[in-house]
């Protein structure tokens, strides 16, 4: 399905779609967490020799390396009296239990209880695949025979060092759904953000909208015109008309990809014609209304230059922390507020919409 | 219905009114909230160019006004995608939403949608009815259609030149039917404000109680006593005997207000024989367990005498800080106590178990 | 029932117990607490002429002295209006309200209300027997008709000049049954607390165990071994080799005890060739998951001695402060981890699992 948004058209559109015989067909707040999918467990330098804890889809769980550099993702808890195991310590590659010391190898299985003349036989950590991936590694929440590696999303510009990236962190008090419908979003940039992506004449620009498999793309171009800050200051084009052209892309429940390619109408000699921004954003329900956030910003050129990387790290950290506080601010107001919740939805808001109905489909695939 | 209290007597009585078949007849903390009543927004000087968002009977609302000064009352929740309005800013006369841009004009009729070429025509935001007085403004929470501003109570004295007011505010972790038994319950002051109002000979004067088109009014005489403190000191009668008259009057679940008349005996040559004082209690609930509270004493003489105005501030700040902790205690112990929870009334318990029952009867009737 | 635990054999008899028809019969943290004990109130001393609130078994309760020192518990409510009692104020042998005055002796009994002219027949405040006994004071939160003070566990030792005490209290998050399984077991010593009482030698020492009234004990024996630190160090005999016998006591839901006798095997002359030791662990649910905690630790040598006191001070802080860490950590897993909680039970387990057998009995006898 690709369609172009004639907005008039479109909304009507929506509200058919919208209708009450398909009112739950959208994911949102109070729809059951995608188990299926592989979620980012964290930086793979986060995940080190010192067990580390941390909460996905609601499981707590630890996060620690074999000698080798294996990464390895286990219950947060010893099967025995329910001790958190990151509390306990690493010998070789088993995590002993700080409690009684039982010992569990990097399959979950124990290997030593020190209290017993031999390993019992039922005593066993639950594991989740984990697999590093460039910068990430990412963990499998769901059923663990599902668990293929080539469903891994590929990101290879976070690797490549052709291209120089800028990365952050959040931990969002807000649910997963608002955060994917914010990212694939594009009509708040001149509102939310007027200081740094946001510029008037984006808000109207054309964009396309598709479905295929599973993951949702949104295009816009945007022809002759400024470029906004975020893209023109560094690589010092401010002077210049630009046509732009941008992707938005829902890939998984764990991953939004954006890109963006900015060429010069009318480039000085000697100059690039086009500049090139990928972004990814990384995140993983902590909770059903938490998030554990990373994101990345990359550009094909000047990879090493430290004075871009500073103004691409200031100015997305100020564009995210909006996104994240405009978040929460709405997660507070939807769980607290005691009139009735429901939201209106109009042309724009169909990538989004797209984007839950594919995250509805997925969870109740799962609940089936 | 006017009764005196001969204490005996109405003991029973009470007893009587209590037995299983009307034990559900008094208002408490788990009743549901009354809806169609005016209730204090907050102070007029409170709400102005910038949005305030306040809670309302566990509503989000937000709170403006327009370029000519109109009070502007919403919900503080964008329809679309249930941004908080406050977080937006103000154009002209118009909320803009903070997220998307949407404007939404002091009716809450959506006027603009940048991403849209027109305005949609399902969009608005629910407003509430809302009216300054003096100096407080009035909202009206409950149905559209009753919200006669011939209801609003009249204050008149807070915004009379004659009168010198001293005021003060409180959020306090406690439930209004709490408050308002509190508030017309006067054997308490010489236990929980011996050293501002409580006098040991006023907990034993007469009283009759009334209700009267819901509302419900106790007066007390007090002859040939010292005079409290908090009502001698500031006039300098405290060598004096007075004759003292009192009004304690649930006039709405909004409000209570009470009058001390302070009559000197043997009143000094050219001093005042009359001294009088009334009592403004504003108070809203926000939620079924705390409140919004504004309190206010005015006198009839020396309204701009600053020393006065700085004892009546000190003495009732710390007359209403006692109300406010014991009111929070009670509240902790109501809400985490394992045990079973239950009152006994007594015959002094009247007023309040007035004003209780005419909230249940309102509060049952909006159940419908 | 004496068993000497062969592990091998032992698993298998607990995983036997442990069947699915067996599978609730054992206390823990959903258990309903136990109310028919004598549990601690706190120290005497804590006990005095201000009146001082707690929460026991999930009630919030009042405790003061009499004139004559007698100690009285009641609900920290009053039955007329639920205000805390413990805010108000002792006058002679009567609490007195902060609220209205209402004035209740030491049996509950309403013994004045000021605003009446005569005593309200009805009211009155739920006490609790209680009773001193050396260092610390004891309340039946049960039937009172069963409170017998006959039932009051025997800790001699915390009155008697011979013994030398130190003392300490925590208040912990965790629930009373994990406690009870933490203090019967030994076998996390080592591991838990590797710096304190912890050898490696003692977590593969032979034990028996026996269930006999309700009361579980283990005894383990340790011979020819280096003593540990927390022993060995105040007694001055680290160079020597000792037998060690240690028993553990679960005496009853408010109260473990343990003892450890050490024996030098080669005492120099003149020195002692036995050291005793009594521990004393008293607590009480504060809730299901929160305990009060008064610890003991006791000698029979140099009873007057500061320089040990510290160190024994020091040492047990350490080793209690372990203890505790480790129960709040498993008890924050227990209600926040979302996948599927259960334990894994082995041989070394059967002493905590003989006294949740004995709390899962006796809490059920009482829902019966």
């Amino acid at each position: 399905m690709v369609t172009t948004a004639s907005p008039q058209q479109k909304e009507h559109d929506i509200f058919a779609a919208m209708a009450p015989h398909d009112a739950g067909s959208f994911a949102n707040n109070r729809t059951p967490l995608i188990r299926n999918c592989w979620y980012a467990a964290g930086r793979a330098s986060e995940i080190c020799r010192t067990p580390l804890a941390r909460k996905f889809l609601g499981v707590d769980v630890v996060l620690y390396r074999t000698e080798n550099g294996d990464p390895v993702a286990m219950r947060n808890r010893c099967p025995h009296r329910s001790f958190p195991l990151a509390r306990g310590k690493l010998v070789g590659d088993r995590l002993v239990c700080g409690y009684h010391g039982m010992e569990f190898g990097s399959d979950g299985v124990c290997a030593h209880m020190p209290a017993l003349p031999h390993v019992p036989a039922t005593a066993s950590v639950k594991t989740f695949p984990i697999v590093d991936r460039g910068p990430l590694t990412w963990i499998w929440m769901g059923s663990p025979d599902l668990a293929d590696e080539a469903l891994i999303p590929d990101t290879f510009w976070l690797s490549d060092p052709a291209w120089g990236t800028v990365s952050g962190d959040f931990h969002i008090k807000s649910d997963y759904v608002a955060m994917h419908e914010n990212l694939i979003d594009q009509t708040h940039f001149p509102f939310l953000h007027p200081d740094t992506v946001g510029t008037p004449e984006y808000a109207r620009s054309k964009l396309t909208a598709s479905t295929e498999n599973n993951q949702v793309v949104i295009r816009r171009e945007l022809r002759n015109a400024p470029p906004p800050g975020v893209y023109g200051k560094p690589a010092n084009i401010m002077h210049k008309l630009v046509d732009r052209t941008s992707e938005a892309r829902f890939v998984s429940p764990a991953l939004h990809t954006a890109y963006a390619r900015v060429s010069v109408v009318d480039p000085d000699p000697g100059e690039p014609s086009l500049y090139r921004y990928n972004i990814t954003h990384v995140f993983t329900p902590e909770t059903n209304d938490s998030i554990h956030y990373w994101w990345f910003n990359s550009r094909d050129y000047l990879p090493g230059d430290a004075a871009i990387d500073r103004f691409m790290l200031e100015a997305h950290t100020q564009a995210y922390s909006e996104d994240v506080e405009a978040l929460e601010w709405i997660n507070e107001v939807v769980r607290t507020d005691g009139e009735e919740q429901f939201d209106l939805s109009f042309a724009p808001d169909k990538p989004g919409l797209m984007a839950r109905r594919v995250m509805y489909r997925l969870a109740m695939a799962e609940q089936g």
